[in-house]
């Protein structure tokens, strides 16, 4: 999906929400964990039950890979699901992946192609090994590399927030390199909610870029704050929910539930779309 | 795996050697390509061929899941094979996985543990997102998280080389910080043996943990300097070598030029062992 496609996409629902499917298999509700796919079970009642809702589904793959090849099984057909029942959905693989030149090749064609591959539209993808780690993914036309920037983690601090000769911080000097690798057209940046005030900073060096921001929710960052300091011209930003959202019940009703709580954000995120 | 059982092995075959199982699809030999799970058949072949000269293989994650599911599937079944038939070998998955602190803990489940996962010794992660995101992988006993420091490609130069404020490396920082998060009993390190002179300040940081040292063979580094300035009082490296053994010959006799060129490595390492 190109970027024009996504703003009409988020001008149309009037909602830049994007999903986690972080579906951990412990947490799902006891009717659906006895079904003889719960993962695909579950996702797909809440894709159901969101996708008027939101403009992005985020698999994490790791929630996937614990179930070994059957978690991948699962993914596939999430995958289809989506593409199947409504196309035009933006899904990210939440896989940061990062490595040598002719193993990225390998992860693009796994996550981003569409004949060989799942056919995502974008990959969240690490920073630490630099550009030829990065640039085989932004060869796929109308696909996304999205590469960690900013962490809402605690972790964030050991090495993100340190600062480099010069005096920047290695966040902005990430985050300055990697944006001339590519362009507002094939890539974005993952910044952490928890750190809602230096998306001003951020906006200062990549003003026309879409940002995916997780930790509103269950890792506390406020979207009112995100969107003060994030929003730009074009919207640029992905807000991602993803326990409090599909967590919001474990009963027989969570599908429900998770609409209740994508409608809260979509009703929010409505007044700053125009 | 803990450490006195793997120098025990690394004694007694008189070897580093880890052998890189990334079996791209496209390189496999015309004889092999139309099994029903070539990939499996051919690590198998390798495995079968190299079982005795190497202490250590190491799959790569991006070529199994380029092939998506199946992929999986032959992973998991190239790690049964390798348990079953040859117990005592040490296995690596190249993942170099890294996220907040509840997906770390997935994927740790995912590749280090016996009963629920795939039951791999070891796993590459990545630095960036701090302690929390590497933290889980320390927690399985006699299992080891292997934190990617320098690596051997080009854009290692966008990161890893820059000077933090105090004069330091970014790397420099880095394998400081991450070595206080565990100790030589179940964390290594990636150090690129493209950077083999830098190895002496490795050791000067790090005088006691292994080292998994990719890039000799196909990426250019030399097993002589990387020893030089490598090796402790414990052995403590792991050489990686892939494409220049596995994929030695494209034709019928494979596996037999595999472990030509895995002797020729198994015959240089053992001078180095007393």
């Amino acid at each position: 999906m190109n970027k024009s496609e996504l703003i009409s996409q988020i001008r149309r629902k009037k909602s830049f929400l994007c999903i986690g499917l972080d579906t951990e298999v412990g947490k799902l509700p006891a009717h659906i964990a006895i079904s003889d796919d719960p993962v695909f079970d579950f996702n797909r009642q809440i894709i159901d039950a969101t996708h008027d809702l939101a403009v992005a589904y985020k698999p994490n793959l790791a929630f996937y890979e614990s179930q070994k090849s059957n978690g991948w099984r699962s993914l596939e057909k999430t995958i289809d699901y989506i593409r199947r029942n409504y196309p035009g959905i933006f899904i990210i693989a939440d896989a940061k992946r990062g490595d040598i030149g002719n193993t990225s090749l390998q992860y693009a064609k796994a996550f981003l192609d569409d004949e060989e591959g799942l056919g995502f539209d974008a990959i969240t993808v690490a920073p630490y090994m630099g550009q030829d780690s990065v640039s085989p993914y932004l060869n796929y036309a109308s696909k996304w590399a999205i590469v960690l920037i900013l962490t809402s983690n605690k972790g964030a601090a050991d090495f993100q927030y340190k600062t480099m000769d010069g005096g920047r911080s290695l966040w902005e000097h990430t985050l300055e390199t990697a944006a001339s690798w590519g362009s507002p057209d094939n890539m974005m940046f993952v910044i952490g909610a928890t750190q809602a005030s230096m998306l001003s900073r951020v906006r200062q060096i990549v003003p026309d870029h879409f940002l995916l921001v997780p930790g509103v929710g269950a890792q506390g960052g406020n979207l009112q704050e995100v969107v003060r300091f994030g929003l730009n011209k074009e919207v640029g930003l992905l807000i991602n929910v993803s326990r409090s959202v599909i967590f919001a019940s474990s009963g027989s009703d969570f599908a429900h539930r998770a609409r209740e709580e994508a409608f809260k954000l979509q009703q929010q995120m409505q007044a700053y779309i125009r």
